[in-house]
């Protein structure tokens, strides 16, 4: 027996070895297929364009549902189907551009692109305006100095911060919960700066709350080139006067779907490696980078695997959550479900930092676990992939991690540079991703659920 | 002497780790001064803009010289200076579009767009197609199958190479040696495949040869969608005809420059760390990423190490090297100066891959070099920066070798999946860089040079 194991301890560099060329070689595979006969760029360009802006709620959600699903069952995976999820319906209606007036001599300056944020009320506004760089300076003022005001939140994202998704952390809120801060200290409205590290005239939408305890006020974004132009402006003139009009209106909820196609597993088919994207999509652009394209990847990973003949022995699943934008519902319902079936997930990946070149992964696991997961990293290295670490996997797999804690969660990362160029802006439309960028991540992502499902997690 | 020996072994743990820390720190330093307070967008966009197209012997390319060298002057360098050098001067004329005519019923199908290659003479010509994939395939034909016909070389570029410059290397000998090849076996003209892995309309241009021995013909390059369609064409009509007409025109050498910049080296004045880019441009754009944006990071190295008040131990060069795309006799002026003067480089760095994010450098030195150089990874690797390599400078700093072998040659490693949509094509114009990963070059670049700079090559 002891000789045995010798035996097999002198093979095994060989055992590992031969394993490596194998994995290496059907992940030369999967990418070749991806770049010569990959679908994920006419997928991605069929949901921008015959989808389009596709908001929660709205007739555009709808058509990416039946779009998606038709796509998944065209390509023969073993089950397609939706689950049905009430979502919010918030549309935009017509916003009028900012318009500003100076105070000597009632001069009226060029009208500036503006958009109402994503869930606020109506509303017609005019006044002056107090430029703050954030709650800390405006929770010091007294409500005298604001009352009736305009709150102008104008911190720009940190450019020093390489990682752009760090920089949109440390100024979101502003955008979140500007209008609950400012209407609790007086004012009337608010204008935030674009989420966006280019300078340039495109308004950036996105979630805002409001608090039941605190008056609810109209807030828009305003352009980093319009927010420049604004602060200087009040550098001038402090009396400077603003108006804006916007006419958003908040339906009842709205019947929509998340769409999941499945390839099911030969040995653990009640056990489950999701990857997903969210299928809504802010309504000034087409979503192409959010989340289009971590969609499509998502049911590209499928696609390819299946077209290789690979037989997963986890069931693999290709998720469309919708409504991360503006609520979660998707995700929260497809937790529920999974829980309620008995559904067990042993990873959930998300793809939903836009159609860029592949990068790395986040991973939310133990210590064990990551490191079993590192140990590809090798593998990954010649397409450009250097970084499997700790960290945030993303909003839509959240909650698979609250009904059973075990499970590995994984954020794809592609490169960040661009992203905030485009998101919920209305240039994020499919001429602003680049085919090969798309299919490296969608060859990247395969790989790794490859990986995943040949040697699990532990 | 043994125990002072032992106590400063036992002390090198700390001094390595502080001397990484202070170098870290620098590094941080250059790449917030780069990211915040940059000079490279809007320097490379008055390239872009008041200089424009600027091929070597033209108006542009002379506006380009007076721009660079005002801009080293404007941001007070050591010394800012021109040196002379005779480059070929070749204009591109009017260009008609490429008429395809069907065999029956003479049926004219629609003009596509097409230019003239560079160095091509003019013609009007007029004939049938023949489709080839290379000299591999043409070479095995007899001549009477090709007299009197137009050469149609359509091998595309390789879409499973990640690294793109790698497909392009296996792809352009149709460009440069098409002429050559097809005229040996009685063409009349040739068409090229544009070297662009995406399928879109812009033919690109770029360096092509005659021989003396061999009958020079026109060469045009059609857009990869042409070359699709012409292709699809041909396989339905095989007597399909074309037609074409360019006049491009040779004139006499012109009187141009290099444009060098330099910060002088407080310990090794005469010994050099160079880093440049090519000045000249393709006609079609603005030479924004080729090589707008190398020309312009090899000067904000110099201005970040200034701006930082970093004292330099060799002198530090940025060189715009004129005339690399059809000629490189800037590149061999350079090093033959040099030389002349004993000017002896420890390090030549080229920027020739466009303004994208970093991502490496590739070292033509010896092992232990190399070794050198690769130990400095770890403080790169936070900017995304993962592979230092042996690999090719590039075309400009060449000629240092040849005059020292000693010289250790690097190549700047941009993200490459994007570079060949707007290569030698009328895109490759300002707004098609990014001013955060034009930026992280510069900053790439920098702290390479302070490195080298500090420890030297050895």
């Amino acid at each position: 027996m002891k000789h045995i194991l010798s035996a097999l301890l002198l093979l095994m560099p060989f055992m590992v070895f031969s394993q490596v060329n194998e994995d290496s070689a059907f992940i030369a595979q999967i990418f070749e297929t991806a770049l010569t006969q990959g679908k994920s760029y006419p997928d991605l360009e069929d949901l921008c364009k015959q989808a389009g802006p596709r908001l929660s709620g709205s007739l555009a959600a709808q058509k990416a549902v039946n779009l998606t699903e038709g796509k998944m069952k065209n390509y023969g995976f073993d089950s397609v189907y939706r689950q049905e999820v009430m979502v919010p319906h918030w549309e935009r209606g017509a916003s009028s551009p900012l318009v500003l007036e100076l105070s000597e001599g009632s001069k009226v300056i060029r009208p500036m692109p503006i958009c109402a944020l994503g869930g606020s009320i109506a509303g017609k506004i005019e006044g002056e305006v107090l430029e703050v760089m954030g709650w800390n300076e405006l929770s010091k003022m007294h409500s005298k100095e604001i009352e009736g005001k305009i709150v102008f939140f104008n911190r720009p994202m940190d450019a020093r911060m390489v990682y752009t998704f760090g920089a949109y952390g440390t100024c979101v809120d502003q955008r979140v919960f500007g209008a609950i801060w400012a209407a609790s200290k007086g004012a009337k409205g608010i204008i935030v700066r674009s989420m966006n590290l280019r300078i340039d005239d495109f308004p950036h939408t996105g979630s805002m709350a409001y608090s039941d305890s605190v008056v609810k006020i109209p807030a828009v974004a305003i352009s980093t080139l319009g927010a420049e132009e604004l602060s200087s402006l009040l550098k001038a003139d402090a009396h400077l006067k603003v108006r804006y009009e916007i006419s958003p209106k908040l339906f009842p909820d709205a019947l929509s779907y998340n769409v999941i196609g499945q390839l099911t597993g030969s040995k653990y088919p009640n056990q489950y490696i999701a990857v997903g994207g969210h299928l809504d999509a802010w309504d000034l652009g087409e979503g192409a980078h959010d989340d289009g394209a971590g969609c499509i990847q998502s049911i590209e990973v499928l696609r390819l695997l299946k077209t290789l003949n690979y037989k997963p022995s986890y069931s693999l699943r290709s998720v469309m959550f919708m409504n991360e934008e503006n609520g979660l519902r998707g995700a929260v319902e497809y937790a529920r479900y999974c829980d309620s079936m008995g559904q067990k997930h042993i990873v959930g990946i998300e793809a939903d930092r836009g159609a860029f070149a592949p990068r790395g992964f986040f991973i939310q696991a133990n210590p064990e676990q990551l490191k079993h997961i590192q140990a590809w990293l090798p593998l990954f290295e010649e397409y450009g992939i250097y970084v499997i670490k700790g960290g945030g996997a993303g909003a839509d797999v959240g909650p698979l991690q609250q009904i059973d804690e075990d499970v590995v969660l994984i954020g794809f990362v592609p490169d960040s540079q661009r992203y905030f160029d485009y998101h919920h802006a209305a240039n994020d439309v499919f001429s602003s991703v680049n085919q090969r960028e798309l299919e490296l991540g969608a060859a990247a992502l395969a790989s790794l659920v490859y990986l995943l499902d040949k040697y699990g997690v532990d």
